[in-house]
């Protein structure tokens, strides 16, 4: 469907990652423009794309002269402007949709921002981290957010193929970036049976594949 | 109005103190159980309150026998439970809705995780932050996040009073305590003049006063 859409991404960002399953499970067409956050001091502190976000952060989606910022307002505004069942990012009851941003938002609030690129970067100049205490940062925060995810994931008869139920929710669509990010940190991930079988399940459908890193023109 | 909602929080967690903003204003009563986050190692690990939030966080909203966690998926819960537009903490329109969730996740994901007690536990024991640098390094991520508040909200005509227009939502309920824990850390607000502005209106109402951290029944 053409829709006018524009996503501001990097190939590597988690946050992104997370749009670009969105929109390709709600079969939105969409511009891809990168912007590079590491090249030049970082494409996302340029004046053009500050007036956009003044986050100076991906992912920002353009719709028409209106720019959307934060992965999880514009998933929200994505299944709102897009209502159809079939592909909702959230379930119909109040309470299966709080199950559904509860996951989703141990993933974007408590993991994902501590193990960003300007947070190591803060990191390495205040504390002289060096890589390896870096990943180790970052190993530490998947790791607590996953042992919790895989115990909500676990004890819940709502949980089936996907985080809930049978079709991918906001859920899968944060949980899939991150166990991305996880592999590139080398996370083991024998503890987490239930996020590795629905990480897998995810990367089966075309939605989840084509919005891969590697699959983006920035790609290196 | 009885509700038979129980809130377990603690009196200075900024995310307890979100919803309970967001139950005053939305007149529910609510019963408190505080989960002191200090003492004893943290309440918030002991076996039966895990069993509610496996991530040993608060806050967590009981709604019955049904556990609610993550402040912005029981905000939006109490918002689908409880519809009537005159309490609202979304506006009815997808773009302004898409606002107020980006600007509350401003602060959900970008500023208040990074300050967190875990966190600064995780820089004192990894990296020996003194209290000071500590101090240094929550300042610096809530300038930067209140930077990009102030920009989206000096810069937009749907500011008002509060953040959206003239009735508070989920955005000055992120904003409000995130404020609190600047003004703890002692960062200077001179740069946020509408930030600052919102604050005090937000203040004036008896459901913000209410839900103060000095107000709460487990304070010192």
């Amino acid at each position: 469907m053409a829709s006018g859409l524009v996503l501001y991404g990097y190939w590597r960002s988690s946050a992104a990652y997370r749009v670009r399953i969105a929109l390709n499970l709600k079969g939105l067409d969409y511009e891809t423009r990168p912007v590079h956050l590491v090249r030049d001091g970082g494409e996302q502190h340029a004046p053009d794309y500050r007036a956009l976000n003044p986050q100076e952060m991906v992912p920002c989606l353009l719709d028409g002269d209106r720019a959307i910022t934060q992965s999880l307002a514009i998933m929200e505004y994505l299944d709102e402007m897009h209502p159809e069942l079939e592909t909702a990012l959230l379930p119909v009851d109040a309470r299966g949709r709080a199950r559904v941003r509860a996951l989703a938002q141990v993933v974007a609030c408590d993991i994902h921002p501590l193990g960003n690129l300007r947070v190591l970067q803060q990191l390495e100049a205040e504390f002289g981290a060096s890589e390896e205490q870096r990943a180790a940062w970052s190993r530490h925060w998947i790791g607590a957010g996953f042992q919790a995810i895989e115990t909500m994931l676990g004890d819940n008869v709502a949980t089936g193929r996907y985080c809930h139920g049978e079709a991918p929710s906001m859920a899968d669509v944060c949980l899939v970036p991150q166990v991305y990010n996880a592999l590139r940190w080398k996370l083991p991930l024998d503890d987490y049976p239930t996020i590795t079988r629905i990480y897998q399940s995810c990367n089966e459908l075309e939605a989840f594949r084509r919005a891969a890193p590697e699959a983006q023109p920035d790609a290196p």
